[in-house]
């Protein structure tokens, strides 16, 4: 067995995988995962369906694939290590890095929150993963009471809170509408962070 | 034909009904509202099923008069005359008001949020009478602006952000878990509402 690790090979099917979920991510948002068939992504990611089996073996993979990488990408920015940062910058950048992925940049990154769609094994991995960043943000949000840089309070519920409206921006944000994605992400990281401090 | 308007009956029927919504919401919470049917609705309300039908003709009918009778108390209590209150004051009345409906007392009025489970012609009714109530919200959250009780900041985008983190508990809470009503009230409230002031 010849394992190939050739990481710019790699780069351009991760590239590759990307666009086709932003293509199906469009579908989705539209008329919602569980309406959507592998033909119907083929099509929106102008792909044959032979071609699209190549990078995505179903709906499935292709569905855990988003949440997964989604997941992984909050978590590399909720864990990034900054010793001295104070707590306010830390969860500003938190909430600006969902935002943007949410809203922006996968264009659907959203499809994180419908686990509903994944059969019970990859919806717990999904779950698993999801808790682990709640944790970490609400991590923070002690942290920052702990050194009184915010209000005393229960640091389970306001995360809660402030992920809530994070997460809800799913059921109504539209790309390419009025809103930019860098307006919504100014106000909420404004509104979510004041609401802690003292 | 008689028209009959018992005040005394009416305030019955209206108890027996919200009696069946809260049987019927604890169901649609455990499996969804799509996987529920009026034998499932009947059996969890401990009914014959034409015992059930006469209070409610369909499904369609229960998730739409549970949505429809949840928005007219949460505008209620939006739409209350307050002259004289605080800006601060009124949204946490409202904020309150919208998670005891949510959290407890019907048990699942988050059926307001389900709007897909609805036929379009109930659906439209419903979310223009979620769009009114958004509206009154923003228009607390613009009055304290205004009045510089709250911070200057897009009316619009925090609001959403503040309806968010609450309908977002739909997605989490768990009645008769370890975290009270009150609770999550109190932490939502304090927190949803300092992140507005200046």
């Amino acid at each position: 067995v010849v394992r190939i690790s050739n990481s710019r090979s790699k780069g351009r099917l991760l590239a590759r995988r990307r666009a086709i979920l932003r293509a199906a991510a469009t579908a989705f948002r539209a008329r919602g995962i569980a309406a959507i068939g592998m033909r119907e992504i083929a099509d929106a990611a102008e792909l044959s369906p032979a071609n699209l089996y190549y990078y995505f073996k179903s709906k499935d993979e292709l569905v855990y694939f988003c949440q997964d990488h989604s997941l992984d990408r909050m978590l590399e920015v909720v864990d990034a290590p900054a010793p001295k940062a104070k707590s306010a910058d830390r969860l500003r950048a938190v909430i600006e890095a969902q935002l943007a992925l949410m809203l922006d940049e996968l264009d659907g990154a959203a499809a994180h929150l419908e686990v509903d769609a994944l059969p019970e094994r990859l919806r717990e991995k999904i779950v698993a993963k999801r808790d682990r960043y709640e944790r970490a943000v609400r991590a923070i949000v002690e942290a920052g009471i702990k050194k009184r840089e915010f209000a005393k309070q229960d640091a389970t519920l306001v995360t809660r809170a402030l992920l809530g409206a994070l997460n809800w921006t799913a059921r109504w944000y539209r790309p390419g509408g009025r809103t930019s994605p860098a307006a919504v992400s100014r106000a909420f990281s404004d509104y979510l962070v004041r609401g802690l401090l003292k």
